[in-house]
Protein backbone atom coordinates (compact mmCIF):
# COMPACT_ATOMS: atom_id res chain seq x y z
CA UNK A 1 0.00 0.00 0.00
CA UNK A 2 1.40 3.42 -1.16
CA UNK A 3 0.71 6.30 1.48
CA UNK A 4 1.57 9.86 0.38
CA UNK A 5 1.80 11.77 4.14
CA UNK A 6 1.71 15.34 4.60
CA UNK A 7 2.66 17.23 7.47
CA UNK A 8 2.78 21.35 8.09
CA UNK A 9 1.41 21.57 11.46
CA UNK A 10 4.35 23.77 12.54
CA UNK A 11 6.98 26.03 11.39
CA UNK A 12 8.88 22.63 9.57
CA UNK A 13 6.72 21.16 6.54
CA UNK A 14 7.67 17.77 5.16
CA UNK A 15 6.15 15.51 2.82
CA UNK A 16 7.02 11.65 2.52
CA UNK A 17 5.41 8.57 -0.14
CA UNK A 18 5.40 4.99 2.32
CA UNK A 19 5.43 1.60 0.74
CA UNK A 20 4.36 -0.19 3.14
CA UNK A 21 6.88 0.10 5.73
CA UNK A 22 9.25 1.28 3.91
CA UNK A 23 10.20 4.62 3.14
CA UNK A 24 10.38 5.76 -0.26
CA UNK A 25 10.96 9.57 -0.33
CA UNK A 26 10.65 11.92 1.49
CA UNK A 27 11.13 15.81 1.50
CA UNK A 28 11.62 18.32 4.55
CA UNK A 29 11.54 21.94 4.83
CA UNK A 30 12.28 24.36 7.84
CA UNK A 31 13.56 27.45 5.93
CA UNK A 32 10.69 29.99 7.65
CA UNK A 33 8.83 30.00 4.11
CA UNK A 34 4.75 29.49 4.59
CA UNK A 35 3.79 26.21 3.82
CA UNK A 36 1.12 27.51 1.02
CA UNK A 37 4.03 28.63 -1.29
CA UNK A 38 5.98 25.62 -0.60
CA UNK A 39 3.94 22.52 0.14
CA UNK A 40 2.42 21.99 -3.19
CA UNK A 41 5.45 22.07 -4.99
CA UNK A 42 7.31 19.56 -2.35
CA UNK A 43 4.42 17.49 -2.98
CA UNK A 44 4.80 17.24 -7.36
CA UNK A 45 8.92 17.35 -7.34
CA UNK A 46 8.25 14.04 -4.87
CA UNK A 47 5.90 12.44 -7.21
CA UNK A 48 7.51 13.54 -10.43
CA UNK A 49 11.03 12.43 -8.80
CA UNK A 50 9.98 8.98 -8.25
CA UNK A 51 8.15 8.89 -11.73
CA UNK A 52 4.64 8.24 -9.02
CA UNK A 53 1.26 9.94 -10.40
CA UNK A 54 -1.14 10.57 -7.45
CA UNK A 55 -3.64 8.32 -9.35
CA UNK A 56 -0.78 5.54 -8.19
CA UNK A 57 -1.03 6.23 -4.45
CA UNK A 58 -3.03 4.31 -2.52
CA UNK A 59 -4.24 6.37 0.27
CA UNK A 60 -3.69 10.33 0.92
CA UNK A 61 -2.61 10.58 5.31
CA UNK A 62 -2.20 14.63 6.72
CA UNK A 63 -1.17 15.79 10.15
CA UNK A 64 -4.86 17.19 11.76
CA UNK A 65 -3.62 18.77 14.60
CA UNK A 66 -3.20 20.42 17.17
CA UNK A 67 -0.41 22.80 16.17
CA UNK A 68 -0.22 26.42 13.83
CA UNK A 69 -3.92 26.84 12.65
CA UNK A 70 -2.73 28.04 9.61
CA UNK A 71 0.13 25.32 9.04
CA UNK A 72 -2.90 22.82 9.86
CA UNK A 73 -5.30 24.31 7.35
CA UNK A 74 -3.30 24.54 4.46
CA UNK A 75 -1.84 21.05 5.01
CA UNK A 76 -5.27 19.49 5.33
CA UNK A 77 -6.89 21.83 2.54
CA UNK A 78 -3.97 20.28 0.40
CA UNK A 79 -4.81 17.04 1.24
CA UNK A 80 -8.57 17.27 1.24
CA UNK A 81 -8.24 18.73 -2.69
CA UNK A 82 -5.84 15.58 -3.62
CA UNK A 83 -7.91 13.09 -1.66
CA UNK A 84 -11.02 14.19 -3.68
CA UNK A 85 -9.84 14.75 -7.14
CA UNK A 86 -8.03 11.95 -7.64
CA UNK A 87 -10.76 9.36 -5.57
CA UNK A 88 -8.45 7.96 -2.77
CA UNK A 89 -9.34 7.63 1.03
CA UNK A 90 -8.23 10.17 3.80
CA UNK A 91 -6.73 9.58 6.68
CA UNK A 92 -6.69 12.56 9.37
CA UNK A 93 -3.59 12.06 12.36
CA UNK A 94 -2.58 13.73 15.59
CA UNK A 95 0.02 15.87 14.85
CA UNK A 96 1.03 14.73 18.61
CA UNK A 97 0.56 10.85 17.64
CA UNK A 98 2.75 11.20 14.36
CA UNK A 99 5.96 12.81 16.02
CA UNK A 100 5.98 10.07 19.10
CA UNK A 101 6.45 7.75 16.60
CA UNK A 102 10.19 8.96 15.85
CA UNK A 103 11.51 8.35 19.41
CA UNK A 104 9.89 5.05 19.82
CA UNK A 105 12.94 3.48 18.79
CA UNK A 106 14.47 5.05 22.29
CA UNK A 107 13.02 2.01 24.07
CA UNK A 108 12.84 3.16 27.79
CA UNK A 109 10.80 5.91 28.87
CA UNK A 110 7.89 7.89 28.62
CA UNK A 111 7.25 9.65 25.82
CA UNK A 112 6.39 13.05 25.55
CA UNK A 113 5.58 14.89 22.42
CA UNK A 114 5.30 19.02 22.92
CA UNK A 115 4.66 21.71 20.50
CA UNK A 116 4.99 25.14 22.00
CA UNK A 117 0.79 26.02 22.38
CA UNK A 118 2.38 29.73 23.40
CA UNK A 119 0.71 31.73 26.21
CA UNK A 120 2.35 29.54 28.61
CA UNK A 121 1.11 26.15 27.17
CA UNK A 122 2.48 23.09 25.17
CA UNK A 123 0.27 21.03 23.13
CA UNK A 124 0.59 17.57 24.67
CA UNK A 125 0.38 13.91 24.57
CA UNK A 126 2.20 11.39 26.40
CA UNK A 127 3.11 7.48 24.72
CA UNK A 128 4.93 4.72 26.08
CA UNK A 129 6.95 2.24 23.65
CA UNK A 130 6.78 -1.38 23.23
CA UNK A 131 8.94 -2.64 20.79
CA UNK A 132 7.41 -1.26 17.40
CA UNK A 133 4.18 -0.29 18.97
CA UNK A 134 3.17 2.71 20.30
CA UNK A 135 0.81 3.10 23.47
CA UNK A 136 -1.38 6.26 23.78
CA UNK A 137 -1.22 7.12 27.72
CA UNK A 138 -2.96 10.51 27.39
CA UNK A 139 -5.89 12.53 24.95
CA UNK A 140 -3.92 15.21 22.59
CA UNK A 141 -4.18 18.54 25.33
CA UNK A 142 -3.20 21.79 25.49
CA UNK A 143 -1.44 22.36 29.22
CA UNK A 144 0.62 24.64 30.92
CA UNK A 145 3.80 22.46 31.45
CA UNK A 146 3.82 22.69 35.24
CA UNK A 147 0.61 21.28 34.95
CA UNK A 148 1.71 18.20 32.29
CA UNK A 149 4.32 17.46 34.82
CA UNK A 150 2.58 17.46 37.96
CA UNK A 151 0.06 15.42 36.50
CA UNK A 152 2.09 12.30 35.59
CA UNK A 153 3.34 10.58 38.23
CA UNK A 154 6.94 9.11 36.40
CA UNK A 155 10.22 9.90 37.20
CA UNK A 156 11.38 9.77 33.66
CA UNK A 157 13.60 9.92 31.68
CA UNK A 158 11.50 11.73 29.50
CA UNK A 159 11.63 11.58 25.69
CA UNK A 160 11.23 14.86 24.27
CA UNK A 161 10.16 15.60 20.80
CA UNK A 162 8.57 18.14 18.70
CA UNK A 163 9.19 22.15 19.11
CA UNK A 164 7.87 22.42 22.12
CA UNK A 165 10.74 19.86 23.35
CA UNK A 166 13.23 22.32 24.63
CA UNK A 167 10.64 24.38 26.71
CA UNK A 168 9.98 21.05 28.45
CA UNK A 169 13.59 20.18 28.66
CA UNK A 170 14.24 23.54 30.15
CA UNK A 171 11.69 22.83 32.51
CA UNK A 172 12.81 19.26 33.83
CA UNK A 173 16.24 20.33 33.40
CA UNK A 174 15.35 22.79 36.54
CA UNK A 175 13.47 19.74 38.67
CA UNK A 176 16.14 17.63 38.40
CA UNK A 177 13.97 14.84 36.31
CA UNK A 178 15.93 13.25 34.01
CA UNK A 179 15.11 14.42 30.11
CA UNK A 180 16.37 13.48 26.83
CA UNK A 181 15.68 16.08 24.18
CA UNK A 182 15.71 13.80 20.78
CA UNK A 183 18.27 15.26 18.37
CA UNK A 184 18.38 17.78 15.03
CA UNK A 185 16.74 15.51 12.98
CA UNK A 186 14.61 13.81 14.81
CA UNK A 187 13.29 16.22 17.05
CA UNK A 188 10.57 18.25 14.61
CA UNK A 189 7.59 16.38 13.05
CA UNK A 190 7.93 14.57 9.61
CA UNK A 191 6.08 12.97 7.16
CA UNK A 192 7.50 9.96 7.87
CA UNK A 193 5.97 9.91 10.91
CA UNK A 194 2.22 10.85 9.76
CA UNK A 195 2.84 7.73 7.39
CA UNK A 196 3.62 5.88 10.50
CA UNK A 197 0.17 6.71 12.49
CA UNK A 198 -1.36 6.38 9.73
CA UNK A 199 -1.12 3.02 9.17
CA UNK A 200 -2.60 2.36 12.47
CA UNK A 201 -5.60 4.38 11.55
CA UNK A 202 -8.79 3.45 9.24
CA UNK A 203 -8.99 6.12 6.17
CA UNK A 204 -12.26 7.49 5.25
CA UNK A 205 -13.80 9.86 3.44
CA UNK A 206 -13.00 13.72 2.89
CA UNK A 207 -15.61 14.96 5.16
CA UNK A 208 -14.28 12.69 8.04
CA UNK A 209 -11.18 14.39 8.37
CA UNK A 210 -11.19 17.55 9.78
CA UNK A 211 -8.38 20.36 11.36
CA UNK A 212 -8.69 19.28 14.54
CA UNK A 213 -7.21 22.96 16.99
CA UNK A 214 -8.18 21.69 20.52
CA UNK A 215 -8.02 25.01 21.58
CA UNK A 216 -10.40 28.88 19.89
CA UNK A 217 -7.89 30.12 17.45
CA UNK A 218 -7.12 34.00 18.13
CA UNK A 219 -9.82 35.54 16.41
CA UNK A 220 -12.28 33.12 18.02
CA UNK A 221 -11.01 34.47 21.58
CA UNK A 222 -11.17 37.76 20.64
CA UNK A 223 -14.69 38.18 19.40
CA UNK A 224 -15.80 36.36 21.95
CA UNK A 225 -13.64 37.96 24.98
CA UNK A 226 -15.58 41.56 22.61
CA UNK A 227 -19.09 39.86 23.30
CA UNK A 228 -17.95 38.54 26.62
CA UNK A 229 -19.24 35.16 25.84
CA UNK B 1 28.07 28.20 7.64
CA UNK B 2 25.66 26.66 4.84
CA UNK B 3 26.27 22.75 3.56
CA UNK B 4 24.97 21.60 0.86
CA UNK B 5 25.72 17.67 1.70
CA UNK B 6 25.21 14.72 -0.81
CA UNK B 7 24.94 11.48 -0.17
CA UNK B 8 24.53 8.70 -3.23
CA UNK B 9 26.67 5.87 -2.44
CA UNK B 10 23.86 2.85 -2.20
CA UNK B 11 20.54 2.59 -3.39
CA UNK B 12 19.19 5.72 -1.40
CA UNK B 13 19.89 9.06 -2.47
CA UNK B 14 19.33 11.97 -0.47
CA UNK B 15 20.58 15.79 -0.64
CA UNK B 16 20.73 18.40 2.71
CA UNK B 17 21.61 21.80 3.30
CA UNK B 18 22.51 22.45 6.97
CA UNK B 19 23.27 25.88 8.18
CA UNK B 20 25.40 25.33 11.39
CA UNK B 21 24.02 22.56 13.56
CA UNK B 22 20.32 23.38 11.99
CA UNK B 23 18.72 20.87 9.13
CA UNK B 24 16.94 23.61 6.96
CA UNK B 25 15.99 20.99 4.25
CA UNK B 26 16.53 17.55 3.34
CA UNK B 27 15.13 15.19 0.31
CA UNK B 28 15.75 11.84 0.24
CA UNK B 29 14.65 8.90 -2.31
CA UNK B 30 14.47 5.25 -2.53
CA UNK B 31 12.33 3.83 -5.18
CA UNK B 32 15.06 2.03 -7.05
CA UNK B 33 16.00 4.89 -9.94
CA UNK B 34 19.67 5.60 -10.85
CA UNK B 35 21.08 8.73 -9.04
CA UNK B 36 22.43 10.02 -12.43
CA UNK B 37 18.64 10.59 -13.20
CA UNK B 38 17.65 11.73 -10.10
CA UNK B 39 20.37 13.52 -8.05
CA UNK B 40 20.78 16.84 -10.16
CA UNK B 41 16.67 17.50 -9.67
CA UNK B 42 17.30 16.26 -6.27
CA UNK B 43 19.47 19.29 -5.74
CA UNK B 44 17.85 22.21 -8.50
CA UNK B 45 14.78 21.31 -6.35
CA UNK B 46 15.67 21.34 -2.93
CA UNK B 47 16.92 24.83 -3.29
CA UNK B 48 14.71 26.02 -5.67
CA UNK B 49 12.20 25.48 -2.52
CA UNK B 50 14.19 27.49 -0.20
CA UNK B 51 14.50 30.25 -2.65
CA UNK B 52 18.65 29.58 -2.25
CA UNK B 53 21.24 29.75 -5.24
CA UNK B 54 24.66 28.05 -5.58
CA UNK B 55 26.22 31.24 -4.70
CA UNK B 56 24.45 31.09 -1.24
CA UNK B 57 26.15 28.05 -0.09
CA UNK B 58 29.45 27.90 1.72
CA UNK B 59 30.49 24.41 1.45
CA UNK B 60 29.77 21.29 -0.54
CA UNK B 61 29.84 17.67 1.43
CA UNK B 62 30.21 14.50 -0.14
CA UNK B 63 30.16 10.95 0.66
CA UNK B 64 33.37 9.79 -1.05
CA UNK B 65 32.37 5.65 -0.39
CA UNK B 66 33.00 3.37 0.62
CA UNK B 67 29.83 2.14 -1.54
CA UNK B 68 28.23 1.47 -4.79
CA UNK B 69 31.25 2.36 -7.14
CA UNK B 70 28.78 3.56 -9.39
CA UNK B 71 26.70 5.65 -6.77
CA UNK B 72 29.88 7.30 -5.19
CA UNK B 73 31.61 8.35 -8.70
CA UNK B 74 28.10 9.52 -9.91
CA UNK B 75 27.82 12.18 -6.45
CA UNK B 76 31.43 12.34 -6.13
CA UNK B 77 31.47 13.66 -9.41
CA UNK B 78 28.21 16.03 -8.98
CA UNK B 79 29.81 17.38 -6.19
CA UNK B 80 33.16 18.56 -7.78
CA UNK B 81 30.85 19.94 -10.81
CA UNK B 82 29.24 22.58 -8.58
CA UNK B 83 31.87 22.96 -5.92
CA UNK B 84 34.34 23.70 -9.55
CA UNK B 85 31.74 25.51 -11.11
CA UNK B 86 30.22 28.13 -8.04
CA UNK B 87 34.10 28.39 -6.87
CA UNK B 88 33.47 26.73 -3.42
CA UNK B 89 35.42 24.32 -0.59
CA UNK B 90 34.71 20.69 -1.02
CA UNK B 91 35.03 18.03 1.67
CA UNK B 92 34.46 14.13 0.94
CA UNK B 93 33.47 12.26 3.96
CA UNK B 94 33.39 8.84 4.64
CA UNK B 95 29.82 7.26 3.90
CA UNK B 96 30.11 4.71 7.02
CA UNK B 97 31.00 8.03 9.31
CA UNK B 98 28.15 9.65 7.72
CA UNK B 99 25.76 6.98 8.74
CA UNK B 100 27.40 6.86 12.52
CA UNK B 101 26.35 10.06 12.83
CA UNK B 102 22.51 8.79 13.06
CA UNK B 103 23.09 6.62 15.77
CA UNK B 104 25.17 8.52 18.40
CA UNK B 105 21.90 9.50 19.97
CA UNK B 106 21.33 6.25 21.24
CA UNK B 107 24.23 6.40 23.74
CA UNK B 108 25.08 3.49 25.38
CA UNK B 109 26.49 0.38 22.70
CA UNK B 110 29.01 0.19 20.04
CA UNK B 111 28.00 1.76 16.43
CA UNK B 112 28.59 -0.58 13.72
CA UNK B 113 27.80 0.97 10.26
CA UNK B 114 27.97 -1.63 7.68
CA UNK B 115 27.55 -1.71 3.73
CA UNK B 116 26.66 -4.88 2.03
CA UNK B 117 30.06 -5.25 -0.10
CA UNK B 118 28.47 -8.49 -1.61
CA UNK B 119 31.08 -11.78 -1.69
CA UNK B 120 30.57 -12.29 1.68
CA UNK B 121 31.86 -9.00 2.53
CA UNK B 122 30.44 -6.01 4.46
CA UNK B 123 31.99 -2.16 4.40
CA UNK B 124 32.43 -1.56 7.88
CA UNK B 125 34.05 0.97 10.72
CA UNK B 126 33.31 0.49 14.61
CA UNK B 127 32.53 3.74 16.47
CA UNK B 128 31.79 4.86 19.96
CA UNK B 129 29.26 8.12 20.77
CA UNK B 130 29.74 9.79 24.16
CA UNK B 131 27.15 12.71 24.12
CA UNK B 132 27.18 14.50 20.92
CA UNK B 133 30.37 13.67 19.64
CA UNK B 134 31.25 10.18 17.52
CA UNK B 135 34.49 8.36 18.31
CA UNK B 136 36.04 6.59 15.34
CA UNK B 137 37.37 2.86 16.34
CA UNK B 138 38.49 1.21 13.01
CA UNK B 139 39.32 2.48 9.72
CA UNK B 140 36.60 1.58 7.07
CA UNK B 141 37.58 -1.34 5.46
CA UNK B 142 35.87 -4.59 3.57
CA UNK B 143 36.06 -7.39 6.11
CA UNK B 144 33.93 -10.54 6.22
CA UNK B 145 30.74 -10.59 9.16
CA UNK B 146 32.40 -13.51 10.76
CA UNK B 147 35.75 -11.86 10.97
CA UNK B 148 34.68 -8.34 11.88
CA UNK B 149 32.76 -9.56 15.39
CA UNK B 150 35.56 -12.13 15.57
CA UNK B 151 38.32 -9.16 16.01
CA UNK B 152 36.34 -7.10 18.05
CA UNK B 153 36.45 -7.29 21.77
CA UNK B 154 32.72 -6.29 22.77
CA UNK B 155 29.60 -7.89 24.00
CA UNK B 156 26.99 -5.64 22.49
CA UNK B 157 24.57 -4.28 22.12
CA UNK B 158 25.78 -3.60 18.85
CA UNK B 159 23.93 -0.13 17.27
CA UNK B 160 23.78 -1.60 13.64
CA UNK B 161 23.06 1.30 11.30
CA UNK B 162 23.58 1.12 6.89
CA UNK B 163 22.28 -1.27 4.07
CA UNK B 164 24.49 -4.49 5.54
CA UNK B 165 22.65 -3.61 9.06
CA UNK B 166 20.24 -6.24 8.33
CA UNK B 167 22.85 -9.11 7.47
CA UNK B 168 24.84 -8.06 10.70
CA UNK B 169 21.81 -8.30 12.50
CA UNK B 170 20.92 -12.01 11.43
CA UNK B 171 24.32 -12.98 12.41
CA UNK B 172 24.45 -11.54 15.89
CA UNK B 173 21.41 -13.01 16.55
CA UNK B 174 22.39 -16.51 15.85
CA UNK B 175 25.42 -15.86 17.83
CA UNK B 176 23.41 -14.51 20.89
CA UNK B 177 25.01 -11.11 20.62
CA UNK B 178 22.85 -8.44 21.54
CA UNK B 179 22.27 -6.04 18.95
CA UNK B 180 20.05 -3.32 17.84
CA UNK B 181 18.90 -2.51 14.31
CA UNK B 182 17.96 1.27 13.55
CA UNK B 183 14.32 1.55 12.14
CA UNK B 184 13.48 2.55 8.85
CA UNK B 185 13.62 6.44 9.08
CA UNK B 186 17.37 5.78 10.52
CA UNK B 187 18.83 2.96 8.81
CA UNK B 188 19.73 3.91 5.43
CA UNK B 189 22.70 6.30 5.18
CA UNK B 190 21.32 10.28 4.88
CA UNK B 191 22.84 13.55 3.35
CA UNK B 192 22.10 15.18 7.21
CA UNK B 193 24.60 12.52 8.25
CA UNK B 194 27.36 13.59 5.55
CA UNK B 195 27.22 17.52 6.37
CA UNK B 196 27.36 16.02 10.00
CA UNK B 197 30.26 14.43 9.67
CA UNK B 198 31.48 17.35 7.11
CA UNK B 199 31.28 19.29 9.97
CA UNK B 200 33.99 17.55 11.51
CA UNK B 201 36.95 17.25 8.65
CA UNK B 202 38.41 20.46 7.02
CA UNK B 203 37.04 22.05 3.69
CA UNK B 204 39.91 21.90 0.58
CA UNK B 205 39.58 22.28 -3.17
CA UNK B 206 37.75 19.46 -5.84
CA UNK B 207 41.09 18.07 -6.04
CA UNK B 208 41.54 16.82 -2.30
CA UNK B 209 37.99 14.84 -2.40
CA UNK B 210 38.54 11.54 -4.51
CA UNK B 211 36.14 8.71 -4.47
CA UNK B 212 37.38 5.99 -1.69
CA UNK B 213 36.27 2.34 -3.25
CA UNK B 214 38.53 0.66 -0.70
CA UNK B 215 38.26 -2.90 -2.91
CA UNK B 216 39.24 -2.55 -6.57
CA UNK B 217 35.81 -2.80 -9.28
CA UNK B 218 34.82 -5.62 -10.30
CA UNK B 219 36.50 -4.13 -14.10
CA UNK B 220 39.92 -4.31 -12.41
CA UNK B 221 39.61 -7.35 -10.45
CA UNK B 222 38.74 -9.23 -13.61
CA UNK B 223 41.26 -7.60 -15.45
CA UNK B 224 43.71 -8.54 -12.46
CA UNK B 225 42.89 -12.20 -13.20
CA UNK B 226 42.92 -11.81 -16.14
CA UNK B 227 46.68 -10.49 -16.65
CA UNK B 228 47.45 -12.64 -13.56
CA UNK B 229 48.74 -10.15 -11.30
Amino acid sequence: MRILAIESSAKAASVAIMEDERLIAQTYQHAGLTHSKTLLPMIHGLLAGIDCTVAELDTIAVAKGPGSFTGIRIGVATAKGLALGADKPLVGVSSLEAMAHQAKHLGQGLICAAMDARRGQVYNALFHAQGDKLHRLTDDRAIAIEALFAQTEHSGPYLLVGDGAALCYDYLQQEKIPAQILPEHLVQQTAWGVAMAAREHPAGCVHDANPEYIRPSQAERERDERLQI
